[in-house]
């Protein structure tokens, strides 16, 4: 029996091109959900977390958008995606577990995470969201609120850039490993930290304060791991390996390796910053904390991936 | 040692006159909270559950007032407020219990209430909620979405109708109990079925559907109550007494009373419906299940009232 954590991608809830209906995205968890279930019946403990970029987003824009009711800060925009997304998850692969008569409580937690208010990422925001704007509603916007914006040339408006720090600590993630040592892992799936968890700073001794920022879902998925003592990450994309040299003449595949050779492609830059680099940091940064075994891959070929046949698995050498 | 469900009205996160801003909100929760902080602190488990009628009508109108993002159904709509309100909740129950001193770990938990398909309240929808239409709209949308629509002489608009039905069964209710019975509620303080719980109806067996309803949270508050088995339940509002003939000449207190005595003021009509009579209601059917004691109070009075010195507290006769 294996303590496993699944961070599911933004493809399990919405796609590009389509509309972003509810049927859509419970279409997708329900194709996103179903190899939960069945490590759920092998009696595997299963923790499941997910993205929320372009969710966060929507919800920004529809808060922007009317006039009499005051905006929610990120956080508490972040918070309302994690409660949104967490119950699409639990319709769906409630559904699941039950069809395969596993009898456990697929339990969504709202889980804030601690960043260090003294992270670079504070003094250059980068991650653009919410809608974009006009000029002079730009900068009156930067005057009034403090935001920073910054001009997107391609679409001709302004658009605010939040910064993206590191995750440190799971504010929940002592209850969530009680609640694992229990036992409750074969009772319960708790979804935790939903979009890389509601960010958090300290204010004297364990006094949080939720910042306006967003946190990489993989980069906190490897700090769920390693706060539950999970022998397992799975880190669910829209590709089914990692790739090096990626769209270039060079491409290759990386199926089984180990932490050095991957850390050696990092280095290299072989991996591009929006899109691999993350997940390939948080795979290793997993394993840097004791983990067994790290997979990146797709929905299709996650059960594969699992038994050592597809995906990419890192995975420290065993001289054995 | 008792184990104790509080459910917070809507005061306790906003008020009327109000801008309805993030800090307001604070605020208010931070007062709230306070006496949750000191029951704890003696020891008392303490399971949290909240409103969600004015923010969930904000989130509704933003929803509906973005063309290119499709709006969530309500019952989506209604779990993105139990994401949000959970950690305001969160944020401002974990800085009280820090500064009493008590090591728990508030964990607000995306919860489902199955609700009967045949519940009568489905063919006569009765809750307005979201925002005001146009005639011409209103029609359209009763055509194109099925919603049930009623015009308001007062603002001269048309507005949505939703069923409120009766609420049946905790979904999240095994393994919250399951928590709590692990010795769990030492360490956590679980805030659960938020805004009444998010509806949903059985297709199959355990195979629930979301339905686009509303739950009275005084009701999902007693059936939050009997299925953790609870021995009291205290329903926090804006008034500090429960009062027969409420504004009338003939207007009295009710302070300590028994089943019996306020069943027989209930079925005299003493009491509202939209406010008082589902809190008095609710607060009979937990006796009628075994509790030991309810409480009806307002968050100043919520101390004294656990003392059995203020408010209207509801106690079988003991023959001692």
């Amino acid at each position: 029996m294996t303590r496993i954590v699944v961070a599911l991608g933004g493809n399990a809830i919405a796609r590009a091109g389509e509309r972003g209906t509810w049927e859509e995205a419970r279409a997708h968890a329900r194709q996103a959900v179903a190899p939960l279930a069945k490590l759920a019946k092998k009696g595997h403990e299963v923790v499941l977390t997910h993205g929320n970029g372009p969710q966060v987003g929507n919800l920004l824009l529809q808060q922007e958008s009317v006039r009499d009711v005051p905006p929610l800060p990120l956080d508490a925009v972040g918070a309302a995606t994690q409660g949104w997304i967490g119950y699409l998850l639990q319709q769906e692969l409630g559904t699941a577990l039950l069809r395969a008569h596993v009898p456990r409580t697929v339990v969504p937690i709202v889980t804030r995470v601690e960043v260090n208010a003294r992270d670079p990422a504070f003094k250059s925001p980068s991650k653009p969201v919410g809608r974009y704007y006009e000029e002079n509603e730009a900068h009156l916007l930067m005057k009034q609120k403090g935001w920073v914006m910054r001009h997107d040339m391609a679409r001709g408006g302004w658009r605010r850039i939040v910064p993206s720090p590191l995750p440190r600590r799971l504010v929940e993630g002592g209850a969530l490993r009680s609640l694992l040592d229990a036992g409750l892992g074969r009772r319960v799936v708790p979804i935790v930290a939903g979009g890389g968890g509601v960010p958090v700073v300290e204010r004297g001794k364990g006094r949080y304060e939720g910042v306006e920022a967003v946190i990489d879902k993989d980069r906190t998925a490897s700090l769920i791991a390693t706060s539950v003592g999970a022998s397992e990450l799975a880190i669910l994309t829209d590709v089914p390996y990692v790739c090096a040299a990626f769209h270039t003449p060079r491409e290759r595949r990386i199926g089984r390796t180990t932490p050095d050779a991957l850390r050696r492609l990092l280095e290299n830059g072989e991996f591009g910053e929006g899109s691999m680099r993350p997940k390939v940091e948080a795979a290793l940064d997993f394993q840097d904390h004791g983990g067994t075994r790290a997979v990146i891959t797709d929905i299709d070929h996650f059960s594969a991936a699992l038994r050592g046949q597809a995906g990419t698995v890192l995975e420290p050498l065993h001289e054995d």
